[in-house]
């Protein structure tokens, strides 16, 4: 206990960039390297030792990276906001960062503000490229885009996910937009929905290189969204594609003076 | 001597791309990791075992990036080229790729053949991010693109830059273009030369920065050029910014039936 370095707990949120490479996932794991503990330790080193629990609004798999990943911590050091953001990245290593640090409502809890999420897939249609393989995953077969995007309308809207999560009690969720778009060899998928199953957004990019390998029919997408249970052996696209991009945050965020950005 | 894989030498050429992060630069030296060693490695275990020596367009340092490298071998193997490179590429390692293999005149030597080589540098003018961390530079300061775009026009044509080389005794080099631009928190830094001296580029982009951060005037850079001898103190920047994104080849390869690309 470092008197000296306490002050009066606040809460505070954040938004968070890493190269999910070298972690393990978001979320806490004994004896692995999550983002949640590497950053927990940052801030228990700010703030004189005891554990400083870090919420996140999106718990991204092993692998998977975010650009705009959002946090909330309770801190109870002496260092006002703009002095905490630049301690924090001083002693945190390279593969993750914070930004846009401020103070939150004492309730502030990122995974229920969060209006919505947003994940990219990016797919890489084109010859073996070293500089995307960190941050794509390479698909040799061209890819029929205008496949993918038909087959993609149908998850758009309030449904069932269960045929791309796994066993969930509560397998109800709102995606608002899937846009598929290639830009010469690079292939994206967009994913934006209210909340996502675990391993949701890697298995519905599976099914949608599937249909545009035209190794299933565009309508096996919305026949297996039907049906409301597993579908297609539960293929996953591999995680290095993944990129958690926006967190919006909802309106009783904004009530309470913070304001929605990017 | 593995006789049934050896057929006639014949010369080729390819592109090549890596990320630089775990190289040595691309030229031999024995007990280090240079893309030359690795890509020769590769080869000879394709061609029966004795050695094959690559040559390339630019011999980029450690640390530096290509998704454009040329290079050429002479190979003695029976494999036909749309065979060779899916071969190279199942043994090469993650980190290098090579594409557009195809016969070359006995002669080629892409050094030579190099009509001009072009290298971005790209700079982050903005918060820390992981996501760019092998292959950006972060500036804090914000810099001054129009007074870096401003101060760059007196480097374009064909100079003595002893300024932005070792000791060369050969300092002359045309530069076609320098062009910098800015996209948010993105900056580059295109070069074009017909060659470059060991270094320049980086030393280029460490006084172009000097100047948008408004340490040096727009005009230091012109009169250090005129000066003849080496400036600012040789200041290089990192490597990891830095990217060989074309080689253009010149009219003698077009004679013998080869065609520019890219």
């Amino acid at each position: 206990m470092n008197g000296a370095r306490e002050g009066t707990p606040a809460r505070y949120r954040a938004r968070v960039e890493y190269d999910g490479t070298d972690f393990s996932g978001f979320q806490l794991q004994p004896g692995l390297r999550p983002v949640q503990g590497v950053l927990e330790t940052a801030l228990a080193n700010l703030s004189g030792g005891g554990r400083v629990r870090v919420d996140g609004a999106g718990r991204t798999d092993a692998g998977v990276h975010a650009t705009d990943q959002v946090i909330a911590f309770t801190y109870q050091g002496r260092l006002a906001a703009a002095d905490l953001v630049e301690a924090l990245n001083g002693t945190l290593p390279r593969d993750v960062a914070v930004r846009d640090l401020r103070r939150a409502p004492a309730s502030f809890h990122p995974r229920y503000a969060a209006r919505y999420r947003e994940y990219r897939y990016t797919i890489w249609n084109g010859p073996r490229s070293p500089l995307r393989e960190r941050t794509a995953f390479r698909v040799r077969t061209s890819l029929d885009v205008a496949a993918m995007a038909e087959a993609a309308t149908a998850l758009v809207g309030r449904h069932d996910f269960s045929a791309f999560g796994g066993v969930d009690p509560q397998p109800v969720r709102t995606v608002h937009l899937v846009r598929v778009r290639r830009a010469g060899h690079l292939v994206t998928v967009d994913v934006r929905a209210d909340a996502f199953l675990r391993g949701m957004a890697r298995r519905i990019v599976a099914a949608l290189i599937a249909v545009g390998k035209g190794q299933i029919e565009v309508t096996a997408v919305a026949a297996a969204l039907g049906a409301g249970r597993p579908a297609f052996a539960g293929a996953a696209a591999p995680a290095r594609g993944l990129c958690l991009r926006r967190v919006a945050l909802g309106r009783r965020q904004r009530r309470d003076g913070e304001h929605e950005e990017r």
